[in-house]
């Protein structure tokens, strides 16, 4: 069986084709400025040389989903002979809501739940969906699964995902803690029970997701009871471009200060903040690290101040969870941020977290990085969304 | 010497008299409604019986000051014979901005300095400051000091206190955390330290001020290195009425679905929220309480995401000590509240915290209330700001 797994943006798409006999990657790529002007679709598959490129305009996702189809039955750069070789296809749904703890098959029933939780993913959810209508229209018999980005954390409990905000703002308009990454957190929490070769139900694992966006999980006995992200993923860890965890007293302060509007703020907050914000830099890491090792003084406080944020983090949901056993760092920044995942996990042996530098020094390698002593393990596992999709896809359009 | 020390609000004051020869308060009193209908003073001193009364119009601070001056005068209520045996005045002052991180002669210059904090705490330098013009206008021979809120936090570092915004919002509006309530963390810490028997050097505190304003420290070898407010006291726990921590994201979500505008949303979130606005019942834990014992679930619900919250703190600050030696309790919930200490050090043994429930059936008296066997102290400590005030008033008046 064969899986097509679909990530769309507002103008980007991104897709894997996935054998699900070996659970093998047949092809995979990018298609970027759907509905811009310079239209380009990036293809690759084992074994090709450099990247199949189509540069032609693309006016929507279905016009995109159109030429990735075309590709990936294209006879030499193709991974399949023809179209009905897909049996289903995986889309990333970004916000669920409350009404969906796991995946579910693209009905319209379930489309139009979707469509309600627009209001609380303006941005992603309608992007999402142009993707399902694009697919529905395309492959009509093919049938669609929903894996989304808030499931995995539907099993908080009501004292981690209400906020000290009137109750009526929860029953009325949904504002609760929802978190994102799940696929991600769901995803490295059980590979982390399976190389520590015990059953998730007795481990008590924290999830880093450090990637352009960042999110911290506690997952006990494989339930996620606490999350970063809250009602958008603006909230929590400082990130990329997004500021994370603030005085709600300072979006009124600025406001008034600068005059900005809602829209304003909101763009301040989740655009040009952040790592980027605070050195003027750059969102890229890399480019903070560079910048701190050339004694630049603002990239090195960011840094800092971001290893600082985790620490507290994993402070925390240590806490709540009475124990951690293990500690996983994932996507971008923890898989490949050998001085960062360092910084963070320095000075933690209160806690029983010792890194070995050794194993440390290693990028997106599945690993133990902590030494043999230390009696919280800590994992690098690099990230595998598209797999997760694929494997929900799987059983439910089975 | 005798010490007067002032605490004054927008339309209230609150006052007390200190012997500094043996620290004992000679009489204390509030003024409520100053500039309303209604200004009434409530005097007190021990071996009086009931309160001393005085019912008049009090147009401003000025004539409330010289209300309560005669109160202390008073041949029969009063505490001292002649206003010349007030030898300093102590002021609390909320917000010092970065210019103190110690307690300072109230010379025309520091008055300045202060004026210019304004803009970060509209609600509170402005009444603070009526406070000392009323004081040097009816005492005007003798030394006035301010005591800030915010100074005991001046030791935190950058990346503590810097948050992942833009920079140039710290440098030209002075956006960064401050923290409050420094007098009560740095009192409480102290008598932490003198309790167990240790210099305050060799310890690691955390201290839990749990008032109807909340928020908590981290004390690392007597210097503040984090604490939970931050640019305004609105950040951190969940309180009576500010909701503390949320994802910053909601406050323009808010905005745009109840049509506020910045005050507006400013009021929610100070007022209207908290476990008040969770619950709809009251800001007072005893009426949550009472509430959550005949089974509201809302009221439940709130205990258990205050206690939640508090409970990722201690974790979030051990976790940057990297240990923890004491946890302290204070302010009203702290002092008070049996139940709430027993669900926040509840399930905290990885941590070496182990109450003991039969020291913890305790109200506002200075004691342990761990276990004997717990590594960790927990200590029930009431904070005395005033004593504390009247203190470095001496100090610096001398």
């Amino acid at each position: 069986m064969k899986v097509l797994v679909l990530n769309c943006g507002s103008s980007s798409l991104k897709y894997q084709l996935i054998d699900m006999n070996n659970e093998s990657v047949l092809c995979k790529g990018l298609v970027e400025r759907i509905g811009i002007e310079g239209s380009i679709l990036k293809h690759e598959k084992d074994g090709l040389e450099g990247k199949y490129i189509v540069e032609q305009p693309m006016k929507d996702h279905k016009d995109a989903i159109n030429h990735v189809l075309t590709a990936v039955i294209h006879p030499e750069v193709g991974a399949v002979k023809e179209m009905k070789e897909i049996d289903a296809v995986g889309h990333r749904i970004v916000h669920g809501g409350e009404k969906f703890a796991s995946s579910a098959l693209l009905t319209d029933e379930v489309i139009n739940v979707i469509n309600e939780c627009v209001e609380l993913a303006p941005l992603h959810n309608p992007a999402n969906l142009m993707g399902v209508e694009a697919c529905k229209a395309i492959l009509p018999d093919v049938p669609q699964v929903g894996v989304f980005d808030t499931a995995f954390h539907q099993t908080m409990p009501q004292k981690s995902f209400l906020y000290g905000l009137p109750y009526e703002l929860y029953t009325k308009y949904g504002v609760r803690r929802y978190g994102f990454h799940g696929t991600s957190h769901m995803y490295v929490s059980e590979r982390a029970a399976e190389m520590i070769g015990k059953p998730i139900e007795e481990l008590k694992i924290i999830t880093c997701h450090l990637g352009n966006g960042a999110s911290i999980s506690a997952v006990d006995s494989g339930k996620c009871i606490d999350t970063s992200m809250g009602l958008t993923p603006l909230e929590g860890l400082i990130m990329g471009t997004r500021c994370g965890d603030i005085d709600p007293a300072i979006v009124p302060f600025i406001m008034k200060k600068k005059g900005l509007d809602i829209d304003g703020i909101d763009k301040l907050m989740n655009k040009q903040s952040g790592v980027y914000g605070m050195t003027g830099i750059s969102s890229d890491f890399r480019d903070i690290e560079d910048a701190a090792k050339d004694g630049n003084e603002l990239a090195k406080v960011a840094l800092e101040a971001y290893a600082h944020k985790v620490k507290k983090y994993i402070g925390a949901y240590t806490s709540i969870m009475n124990g951690v056993d293990a500690i996983v760092f994932t996507a971008g920044l923890g898989e490949n941020g050998i001085s960062m995942r360092e910084m963070i996990c320095k000075d933690m042996d209160f806690f029983g977290v010792k890194l070995s530098s050794e194993k440390n020094n290693v990028r997106g390698k599945e690993t133990v990085i902590s030494s043999d002593d230390s009696r919280v393990k800590v994992l690098l596992i690099p990230t595998n969304e598209e797999l997760m999709i694929a494997r929900d896809t799987l059983k439910l359009a089975k």
